[in-house]
């Protein structure tokens, strides 16, 4: 069944949109068509040593990648301040839209890029790769075991890497006008998405910023953490930062199981993914040893979880395309909630810590 | 270099004095001498059912042990609103004190019970067997090494175990009048316990309870959480619960280095334990991979890790008693700054959550 392969342009040299042009390559429903930069050289450059075709239109700006009828959906890996102005511009333009991390300064500004998207009939998606591999549904499926998962009682996650000083002082994310959130916004989306994938995705009552943030001189933030309160009694926390050796963890706990891993965000290897998982754990008599055992679980992946991102997105393309099928809305939805979340420690860490309820 | 084996007494049935008892027949340097329990015929069928020797006395009460001139020292399982009676008139019968943990109600009771101890000259240690593994030292020179692992930034622990309807009922850990503590004295001990050690004892400045505890009808804490704030701008968390499936991790990042553990309290197997690290974390090309990948590491020991503490105990003993040594001041140092933390936690948690100073 050949489907017919999306045509992507790409706005922007950013180094996170050399790694999504090979996913384009690889996924098999894709196809990089187009490349936009402030300066042409600078796009003509990226072409040539990210693996697009000869026939790829090379532009000196992003509106010439707007306007390119051939253009079916573009990938935006803009500083987040300008994300507004270029996914509401392409979604009137009738391109479908992937969209870089974290989505927008707030979720006002993502509601109207989101309202764009559904009134011109285009995909919205937002860049977190680690959903797509398939090591995510098969821990999903897990998670959602009553049996041997039971309940979620409580998670925890946290994303650190330690910026080098280029890092630290040039890199988009450390500053305040090109991505306020820094590394709650970066690194922090992370932990927050994977926070709401193990609950499910309900949304917690409250969100409770930890004392203290550690800031730049900027006033951008470098490290942060966070608790999360729902309804039921549930709490999850976590802790984000650029200034700390590089350490992604989900622990997940419910009643019946408990899940860790320690890659979530980038997996150790590309092609194999790993996780443990216990399930009615207990002890030896004496309590010397556990029975049982926590299980370690492999699982293989066909195409990097970039490429299976991508080839996610362009098969929703595809069947709005192709068969005029409407958008899928579970992307939109789960992108909304991860900045809701944002938005709530940020305003709890304003607030000087104090309890912040998350309102859909 | 025989050693003269220290004579122990212990107060009490309690379920986790078989596993001492067993512990201090494995030690090569103790011996079991005595036990103490409010029914003689319990005492009688503990003594028969976990190993004592024929000689062993049996008494039906705990001051009998307390007088008999054999005794050197006396392990104390007995509940946590009877440790200070029974720990300080320990020590005025100069027996040295290996006392469960939570190890007081409240600091002010702890120091009562370490005055009586330093005024009596008799050893003072609380009954944290991890501490006496050997991976934890094994650990601990990871985390100290400057250029492998840095400065700590940030840890989390959990520990976690799902009562059953019995132990939610009936445990001496669910009791007003026996733990008050609850979930946060027992699992939380532990959480505390290895947020210092992983700190190196560094008292944080303010602990900040998470919102909300979960309490069962008598208003014991059945789960919990809180963060640590150092100076420094270390951050840690834990979370402790009685209602969620086994769980027991140790997640500390350093500057340059990660330590993971997800077995601290009791290691999966009793002869060998593992941790994985990593050190200089980083990407490869694209970031589609780590480079170095984590390594694990496995600890052999010989004894349980209870039986190294009172192997380690019983030497300390054995210095007082045959050369005139100073009691050593570690164990008890390390027991009250736990025991300051616990009570900063629960005195936030009274407060509604509000950071709350730790002063030593």
């Amino acid at each position: 069944m050949a489907e017919t392969a999306i045509q992507f342009g790409i706005l922007g040299c950013a180094e996170i949109a050399r790694k999504v042009a090979r996913a384009i390559s690889l996924s098999p429903n894709s196809t990089l068509c187009a490349i936009g930069s402030r300066s042409i050289e600078k796009a003509e450059r990226f072409a040539a040593n990210n693996g697009f075709p000869s026939s790829a239109k090379i532009y000196g700006n992003y509106e010439s990648v707007l306007d390119d009828p051939d253009v079916d959906a573009v990938y935006i890996p803009l500083p987040t301040s300008l994300h507004l102005r270029w996914a509401v511009l392409a979604a009137e333009k009738k391109k479908h839209v992937l969209l870089e991390k974290p989505v927008a300064l707030n979720v006002a500004e993502l509601d109207r890029i989101l309202e764009a998207c559904e009134s011109n009939g285009v995909q919205f998606m937002d860049g977190t790769m680690w959903m797509h591999h398939p090591r995510t549904a098969t821990m999903r499926h897990f998670l959602s075991d009553t049996q041997r998962f039971g309940q979620l009682k409580s998670a925890h996650t946290c994303f650190s890497f330690r910026g080098d000083p280029d890092f630290l002082k040039n890199d988009i994310r450390v500053k305040p006008d090109l991505d306020s959130f820094g590394a709650l916004g970066d690194a922090g989306w992370y932990c927050i998405r994977s926070i709401l994938w193990a609950a499910d995705y309900e949304l917690p009552k409250t969100v409770t910023a930890l004392h203290e943030p550690t800031y730049n001189e900027a006033g951008v933030i470098l490290a942060c953490g966070s608790s999360l309160q729902w309804e039921d009694g549930k709490v999850a926390t976590f802790y984000c930062s650029f200034l700390a050796n590089l350490t992604m963890d989900i622990t997940a706990i419910g009643t019946r199981g408990s899940l860790h891993l320690h890659d979530f965000v980038i997996p150790f290897e590309e092609t194999s993914a790993s996780f443990s998982l216990s399930s009615e754990s207990g002890f030896t008599e004496l309590v010397t040893g556990w029975v049982p055992l926590p299980s370690k679980h492999v699982v293989t992946t066909d195409l990097p979880q970039e490429a299976c991102l991508v080839r996610e997105f362009a098969s929703l393309v595809g069947s709005i395309k192709e068969h005029g099928s409407k958008a899928e809305k579970k992307w939109p939805t789960i992108s909304r909630k991860t900045q809701l979340v944002l938005d709530a420690v940020k305003a709890s860490i304003e607030k000087g810590f104090e309890p912040v309820e998350v309102v859909s």
